[in-house]
């Protein structure tokens, strides 16, 4: 951390700060110039409020050298973390597909799309049963009983499970679920967030509408710091001035989040571009950019869909789409899960 | 709401349409032309999603004419919703500051800084018991013993008290809370407005840092439609591409909302710039479009904040701005609530 | 300026660095930790190319203490510029009203809108001869043409005339024009700049609608870096995720500004909302946070206007925001110029 | 196009309305409701200005539903525009890879350069000889100097120049460069555009940092509506809030070009990220989504070059990256040309 100080600082406000910084237990370098003054910290810097050293009078600016999380760094853990999913494997070097409907509708309609996406190649199934919507009049989901139909469809199918949470206080529901979602919205819903890192089960991390990748891996960080490692990253498009499309994919995030992080990155083309004729194209472009997974909005009936219906592919096109996505990935050195 | 039709639609797909469009009650009227074909509704659409529309294969674009919520629209309720809070009101013609520190931290801290605030003329008292920070290294704040801080301040000064509610998990401990405020990155968690739609209390609902204005409303309308209709909005800057400062202020939101909606709304210039230098400009010009009411961070010592030292005035500051903002506010015809 | 380097630096590498270093005629300060070096330069640092040094292969990064600005920064002139146009002074103390079409159609239309904002307290009139239109299909403006009708309005009024520049070649048919405008979309057309900067003409400088406030600054470090010191800088919205309104107006820019440097700030709430019933609001917030000028689009008959229609005002609507302008700049201690 | 009009329109001001309608002969179609009228617009709108129809009176709001440029759009064109460059052809089922310097600095550099490239498999030679940089005190570019030395280098190579014009006076200039690039800055240089459109030669428009799609289709429409129908367009990354890159990639832009437009699309992941070790991924995801092209920058010394070094790959790592995007154009079924 590097610490600018005013113009015109006195000694006194100088050795008041020198002694305040020495709480963290980190060295301190100060460079004398004729204009203005420097403070080096080195060492772990990560409990040093940046807002806090900001509020000194004598400071004109401060900047971390450092990322601010430890957990997710990949300078601390080399190493990419895998994530076991009944037998699926996630950041090991492998693609996973995550294939489903936007919501649970029925029992007819997820399980007959279970055994489309399951048909077509995918590895694991989503689902919504909790749904965040923007409007009170929308539907909002089946709540318990589309988690119970999602089980159903797990027993028919094999296929792991992967469903959103919206609220802490539904967090028992979610037992028998393989993989739980935290959406977009709650991406900064650090009592979830908490509340998630105490348990024992893979998240699947979605980044905000207008979450910078360093504060995606801050709530990455607030997860594992409560002891849960398995934190699976997903650039789902964020909220930019363009208005072609529902979101802006940002792709390139996917090679940085990879050299920051050993967690392993997943990408829902679905919700970033909200078209149905995009999907294929930008489920190939994260393939090649590296992703680890994919996650893909597939419904036995789009157009009499509860939600999302224009964003959302038929079985058949899905099929199509996922043989390319076999074929990219295997070309890519990180084939598609085959659990068969 | 306005359908327009796919270049090749059949008058099957047509007559399909039209009929499932009769389950929401609105008259529909097709205009045929040779390239394109267009339905018109007319009717309260509030209850079509207009995703289940874009979902039809026929459909090449869908454009609401009324607004997605009724509750919140000014159409509906031509006058000011007035809000009162212990004699004092929002929306009626008085503006209301509120003001304090962005986390309670001690008692001497909160009583100090609450009975500065009250003698420069603040009319409430704010501050931070549960805090969203980035990092989950942060001061998270003093939960239920900065509430019980805050009751106090309330006690010693008679100011009314405003705080922010993270999880509806905690929602019995604001019981005796004036106003809840929902943070800005909540502005969507539909969970928790739900849940304060059900309780007979006033609601600072925060626009979040990627919310548009409809979406501001449509979460107000989430209130409201549970039976809560005390709302009050307010604009904190959002996220933009210009690092200068914290946040964009978007202070044409003020007039905007309040020709669109009957809710009153206030600004916060504190966590919108970030800045210091730029809390009494910015307020003053929140004054002049027509805000209802300013949330103004104050510390006793800024300098040694917990949080967000940069951007929270000294007493002897805000005391200066506070005559600054009478004076305008008489000026403009919305004084300074005076309950003394 | 701040320079961080890599983990594993070698002394070898540092000495390089530091020799290439010399030919700025900076100091250098080298603090050397256990895990990272810090490479402070003290003196004038506008001549380093950030890039450059950000190319080295020992630099983790760079930050700039100093603005890279000179001529426009206020450090360096801290009084404030005052434009004298006419008789009319821009930045000294009053508030100068820049009002007129968003485009010069016919000799009638023009001479009746200048005289009725002149008549309703206007100070200058605006409009534009060369129009930088979406489409190319849309009214390009009258050109050449367009400019001659603006020096009769002039003759007819007295009003000094504000009006845009679209390319180098132009340049001479500006001759006789009072404030040279630089439309928003060529804030970064250098050459244009540069060339402004050899003209001793005021130039009126919007902000991009990307473009940030610093790069705002170094585009005005641009015309004057050439001698040409009279610039006006001027906000006039932003691009962000908001649809509601064309752009987002940044009012907090304006005190912003003001602190960073010495140049006059102008707001333009009409192509900020381009909605008529935001601009009397959005030109009050204006005056409220500080700024120097307003430009203001007025039309004889938007209704039938050739481009903009939306956001021009009539004659009378303007004639009653202007009684509220007047008022506020007074109140505010910077009343609006009275040349009469 | 669709035209809402206000609640309370009278019949006059419909039949107004229609009549001033007439003039761009069209077919008007009006549905008559009782809470608000509607009238649809079939035939050629391009004509018509949408903010001329939204100033009248009783309008409520306007929608296109056709695309307002013609030239530039598949509907019209449905084959992709293939455009043939000294035997290589861009849009024509072939990749092209445009390499090269930033800046052209010196014979020796972009010679050296030149040569690196084409052996590493570049089909095309990328170098700025007009460089619009943020900074007047920035290196601006040789100027006419660095074009003849591009043609030099053309000489040695027999690789087809790429270069930046900045302005219309320059225009003389590049009468023997291949392909004339206009810069994002420039996307919405209208003087400029017109008289590219009036050449016979390739123009790379690339997107402005915050330009939507649609203007960028309009800007092409402009060099189109003169007559030059040899436009190929570029995604470069658009500026967003997010800081970790120099710009956010938008490569789910490609795919929904290709099918707005039969214009060729290019991708620059060099300027996109403005990082190294983020153009190789992103160069492979361009290929994957379907680029028609791609621009690096390759110097033979970056950390010497005068501008943009820390994006600047060297010959070998371009080698490296060159021989994977051949592999998988290639396997995209679109391989690199091979004019060898």
């Amino acid at each position: 951390m590097i610490i600018v100080l005013k113009n015109k600082t006195t000694e006194q406000e100088i050795n008041e700060l020198m002694s305040w910084l020495t709480q963290f237990k980190v060295t301190t370098n100060l460079v004398q110039g004729v204009h203005s003054n420097i403070i080096g910290l080195i060492g772990d810097t990560t409990q040093i409020d940046i807002e806090a050293v900001q509020a000194k009078e004598c400071v004109e600016g401060v900047q971390r050298v450092q990322e601010p999380y430890k957990n997710a760094n990949r300078k601390f853990h080399p190493d990419d973390t895998v994530i076991e999913v009944r037998g699926r494997t996630i950041g090991g070097g492998k693609t996973q597909v995550m294939a489903g409907p936007c919501s649970v509708e029925t029992e007819e309609q997820i399980i007959t799309t279970a055994i489309a996406v399951k048909q077509a190649g995918a590895t694991m199934l989503r689902g919504g049963a909790f749904k965040p919507r923007t409007s009170p009049y929308s539907f909002q989901g089946l709540g318990k009983e589309g988690i119970d139909l999602l089980l159903k469809a797990r027993e028919v199918t094999g296929l792991p499970i992967v469903t959103e949470i919206m609220d802490v206080s539904d967090i028992d529901l979610f037992a028998d679920v393989d993989i739980v979602q935290v959406g977009a919205r709650n991406m900064q819903n650090f009592t979830l967030l908490k509340a998630l890192g105490r348990c024992d089960k893979p998240v699947l991390l979605k980044r905000g509408l207008s979450g910078t990748l360093q504060e995606l891996l801050m709530s990455a960080e607030y997860i594992m710091s409560e002891g849960n490692q398995k934190v699976i990253l997903c650039e789902r498009g964020i909220r930019t001035f363009e208005p072609a499309m529902r979101n802006t994919l940002d792709l390139a995030a996917v090679p940085l989040l990879r050299q920051k992080t050993h967690l392993p990155v997943t990408v829902d083309p679905s919700h970033a571009t909200g078209i149905v004729s995009l999907i294929e194209p930008c489920a190939l472009g994260a393939v090649a950019v590296g992703a680890d997974a994919l996650e893909i909005e597939v419904h036995n009936d789009p157009k009499n869909a509860w939600s999302d219906g224009a964003q959302q592919l038929t079985p058949s096109k899905f099929a199509q789409t996922m043989e390319k996505i076999k074929a990219l990935a295997e070309f890519m050195g990180k084939p598609v899960d085959n659990v068969g």
